[in-house]
C-alpha cells in the first residue's frame, strides 16, 4: 500500500476535511496547524484555498496580494485553487475584476490557478499536485 | 484610445467570437487564420481553449498531451483555459483522471490553466492574459 502523503493544513480550514481524511482511503493524513503563510504546505509547495467569496472579498480589501507576497518569500511554488465558479459569487465585484486577478496572479506573480466545484476535487487535487512535486524531487 | 489588441485565432474557433468582438468594444482584434498549434496566439503566448466535454476526451484518447508537447516546442507561456465546470461534463469520465490531467499541466508541463464560465468571460482573460504579457515585454 501507497504511504499516505502528509499536507500541513492551517487549523482554521474546514475540520469536515480533516474527518473526510480519516474515514475514508483519500491517501492524505492532513495535520493541523497554525500557519502564517498558505492554508496547505508540503515541502516547498504551498497552496491556498480560497471558496469563491472569499476570493472576490480578498480582491476587494487587497488581502490576496498581501497574501502572494508573503507566500513568494517563502516558497517556491504557489497555487491558489478557488473553490466555486466566478458566476456563483454572491459578493458584489464585477467579473472583469475578478478575471483581471486570475490575469494578474498568472502572469505578474507566476502563480498557478485552478478551480473546482467542491472540496472533494479540492482535496484530491491538492493531494496529486502535493504528489507530482515529490516525485520530481526525487528524480532530482 | 487604447490600441486594440490584435489575437490570432485559429478559424476552426467559433465564429460567434468574431462577431462579438466587432461588435461590441470588446478591446479585441481577432484574426482568424489556420493555426497548427493552439487556439490563440499573441507574440509568444499561446491559449489552448477546451470546453470541458472537448477537455475530457481529450485527455482519453492523449489529444491533449500530444499538443501540450506541441505547443511546447514553439511557445514559451501556454494557457489552457477550460470553459464549463467539471460537474457539468456529460463525458463518461471519472472526475479523478480530470483532476490528475490538470495536476499534471500545472506541475509537469508547467503550463498555466484557468477556468471559466462561458465565452465572454474567456474573451476578457485571454485579453487580460496577453495584455499584461505584452506590458511586461515592453518594460524589458
Amino acid at each position: 500500500m501507497k504511504d499516505k502523503i502528509q499536507i500541513i493544513c492551517d487549523d482554521r480550514e474546514p475540520l469536515s476535511q480533516k474527518m473526510f481524511c480519516e474515514t475514508i482511503d483519500s491517501g492524505i493524513e492532513l495535520i493541523r496547524k497554525r500557519l502564517n503563510e498558505g492554508d496547505y504546505i508540503c515541502g516547498d509547495v504551498v497552496v491556498e484555498r480560497k471558496e469563491i467569496n472569499d476570493f472576490c472579498s480578498s480582491i476587494m480589501d487587497k488581502r490576496l496580494e498581501h497574501q502572494i507576497e508573503n507566500m513568494k518569500l517563502k516558497y517556491k511554488n504557489i497555487y491558489v485553487i478557488i473553490v466555486g465558479r466566478i458566476k456563483d459569487r454572491t459578493t458584489e465585484i464585477d467579473e472583469h475584476c475578478i478575471l483581471g486577478m486570475i490575469s494578474s496572479l498568472l502572469v505578474k506573480h507566476k502563480v498557478s490557478v485552478a478551480m473546482v466545484d467542491d472540496e472533494f476535487q479540492f482535496l484530491y487535487l491538492i493531494k496529486r499536485i502535493f504528489e507530482r512535486h515529490l516525485e520530481e524531487r526525487d528524480e532530482n
